[in-house]
């Protein structure tokens, strides 16, 4: 595609890209995603992965970035090989994250906005994404319940869950913004032991300190105790620290438990702290009358968290971060004003220039994912498609109690199930610690053969004193009955004799 | 695609999205992705944008979410909607932003990565990517001028600098990290006034406050002056503060200049402080043999943020931020240890597993978008692409200095072009304040006009106490000295009668 040889004099007086020569590989590279990337990696007869261990992989696909370019018929070969080695997150068995599954109209969307290559600063050089946008959040913000409010959409809920620190502590002391926290108290925030690890982050990256992070324990079910809350609020102001906010978490990580928000929201009223729900998992079951119970109360908190790309099946990223105050609160805890974007003698309304509100500059158009997805399914197939993984879940759930070899660590509330498989040597034990210590390495084992093998993707984690346990999340309306079974099959075949 | 009505009982046994019937829908939108968002939107003959008012554009759109999904032809209609009245950034005629023009190879990356939807944080799930990110690293680091490092790719410039000043901080006071910032003392950071504004924002973000940034001033052509930083940090010193980290740009956003990083490295040394380069615009010229001497000095910086996304051409977004530290400061700085990503029994070398240097938990393979148009490319055609940009740069200043009614800023050092037009109606006026007074409210103007004829973009703005003027951003080998001369002529055109 390039008009002139490397070595030649420049050439100034014709483009030396002509973006007409480019039609050809742009159609062989796209007809060659739509195979390999999206309808055999979607194919169940087709493997998840094809594991090749790192160093190997590094000697494989040639990675070393040279002085020469190289043929298109090479590019397509490598993107040929960069597929074949990837994850195939879309593919029916895999099961390893809190995403997964095809999404055609979504996939459209991505794709039209790496062609466009949008930066949603101003409205004017994104128009379209910018509007978009704010209907988006809007439409979240009714489904939480919230008459009004304001937003972002940004780069992952852990970034999410950071906006939300950072504004809480700037509500509750807006001079830190400009004169740092060398001279403020301990503030303190709290949250439950089965939170995310961003929260985490965001205390250490904000210079809050992780010590300044209060952990509330949960009950055996991973619901934070409020009670246990209250306490602490108690002890931290006993020893002279600030308590600003509190993190709730619809949908931990692991268990998929929902913190008791309406009680939760009663001490944050009490003590006059921001309260933040982390739903970046769990904010989908808002969307199902049946069940969004487990979030009662999420009008109430002043920010919200909410991952489209996990269970409503958004492409990678899609993550709004949502604040009920109606007083700019987002837009002055952020802004830095440069001159040279957001200038104060535009021709239109500059109210619909976001990207002060932002901790980033370039930020992409993330809502669009979620808006041709939401205009083609409506709210009511997306509930439909959030009731069916419950349901799903519940299947699995019953499958693994009938089933010899298996037991259930808990009754999942959403689509976390959470399970041992007890190999037959191991079945004969007591329920002592030999078992669990025997128990902790099985699922280990069993993960490297199902991954060397490419026939499923499950997580497995240790948590608190349990032993390695598998998590299987649940979300694409691909998988059917057959898949769980076969999850369980496979699970039992390749452990069978550990 | 779904395969039964919404309102139907829920149907367990067989998958509800049969990903199949999905093709014929995901082959009619690449075509229409191809045609309208690649071809029309890169061709002189269309538009660059399609200017409306938000309120109107809002209307027009029907951006509300509905309980009822829409036909596919009905989302082919808006998707074209959609590209529509976004603007072209691939156009030839978009100079508005640091980045622009249409790039395949880095495309056709863009489109793998939306359809396998991977998250780079284990090895496990992103097994390509996780070595292509450390190859990438590795060339850039070697570019740069280090043996080695590390690093992490992340989305957008601004966040690269939040990652510097925070590594810069924990390097000064790792207890921080645990303990925050209510106890320590009052650390400083130094930048210049022409900086960008996101070492405003994470001075802000972090809790150190914008008040501790202290800006350095510059000299005419936008360099940070050397001497006045030294000054500033004794000042500090003496006032009780901790300097801990001084900024750099090469490459600043309106002016385009470079500071002098060996003088600046060496009052670093002396003080003992952190430099960190920004180099998010201008670290493409250290690709040039020509131009490299620009970053003079860059290898000695303890961090480098550099965007592959903007002069060289990557889709956005593509931001590389790299450490010399070869002790796992950024492993150390970012930690948070989950133990359900980064579980320490797995059967590979977990050292691939880069998620926890990351404030991001799910993070996207940017690395590709820049691989494989270094594949495709080389790096001699990588540096033949920045001697043109330059050389076009150079090319359209003799212009400016040419033309009656235009005048330029000041000769720039990279490819930002910096230059007022003067109606006829104010080339008589004297160098006055009221000429600048007119002059300040003439390239609003213009660009209102440009934007609603739909015929160029080009940015403005105010800087210090000199009026608006315009900043032409070359970038893209799809332009040629016509182009040049198409916009001085336009912008002439557009502007004569004021």
């Amino acid at each position: 595609m390039e008009l002139t040889p490397p070595t030649q004099d420049l050439v100034l007086d014709q483009p030396t890209l002509d973006v007409s020569s480019a039609e050809s590989f742009l159609q062989q590279s796209m007809d060659l995603i739509l195979e390999d990337a999206v309808m055999k990696a979607t194919d169940r007869s087709q493997k998840v992965c094809e594991w090749v261990p790192p160093e190997q992989l590094q000697q494989l696909l040639d990675l070393d970035l040279r002085d020469t370019g190289e043929s298109e018929e090479a590019l397509l070969r490598r993107c040929r090989d960069v597929i074949k080695y990837s994850v195939k997150t879309a593919h029916p068995r895999f099961f390893n994250q809190l995403y997964g599954g095809m999404e055609p109209y979504s996939m459209t969307a991505s794709f039209i906005i790496e062609a466009l290559k949008p930066s949603i600063y101003t409205y004017e050089v994104a128009p379209v994404f910018t509007v978009m946008e704010k209907a988006v959040l809007k439409k979240m913000m009714e489904v939480i319940g919230w008459e009004d409010g304001d937003g972002i959409f940004n780069a992952g809920g852990s970034l999410s869950n950071m906006y939300a620190v950072n504004l809480a502590r700037f509500h509750h002391c807006p001079d830190i913004k400009e004169c740092g926290m060398s001279a403020s108290p301990r503030l303190v925030l709290f949250t439950s032991q089965e939170c995310h690890y961003s929260i985490a982050k965001a205390a250490a990256f904000l210079g809050i300190g992780t010590k300044n992070v209060y952990v509330v324990p949960s009950d055996e079910r991973g619901k934070m105790i409020p009670g246990a809350l209250e306490e602490l609020i108690v002890k931290a102001t006993h020893e002279g620290a600030q308590p600003f906010m509190v993190n709730a978490t619809a949908g931990t990580t692991v268990l998929g438990a929902f913190d008791p928000i309406h009680q939760i929201a009663d001490i944050c009223e009490k003590y006059g702290l921001w309260l933040h729900i982390d739903a970046c998992w769990g904010g989908a079951a808002l969307l199902s009358k049946k069940h969004r119970h487990l979030l009662k109360g999420i009008h109430r908190a002043n920010s919200v968290a909410w991952n489209p790309h996990k269970m409503m099946m958004a492409c990678l990223q899609c993550c709004a971060f949502m604040v009920r105050d109606q007083t700019h609160l987002l837009q002055r805890c952020y802004s830095a004003k440069a001159s040279y974007l957001f200038q104060v003698d535009k021709f239109y309304d500059v109210s619909f220039d976001c990207g002060d509100k932002s901790i980033q500059c370039s930020r992409k158009p993330d809502a669009f994912k979620v808006w041709l997805l939401w205009k083609a399914l409506g709210t009511s197939r997306l509930e439909q498609r959030v009731d069916r993984a419950l349901a799903m879940a519940q299947y699995l759930t019953q499958q693994i109690k009938a089933r010899e070899g298996f037991r259930l660590l808990m009754e999942p509330e959403y689509t976390n199930v959470c399970f041992w498989y007890i190999p037959p040597s191991l079945r004969q034990l007591p329920d002592c610690p030999e078992l669990w210590d025997k128990l902790h390495k099985v699922a280990p084992v069993i993960k490297e053969r199902m991954m060397k093998k490419g026939s499923l993707m499950v997580g497995y984690q240790p948590h608190g004193d349990r032993a390695n346990f598998f998590r299987m999340i649940i979300i694409s309306p691909q998988v059917s009955t057959a898949d769980m079974d076969f999850v369980l099959d496979e699970i039992q075949s390749l452990g069978q004799d550990l």
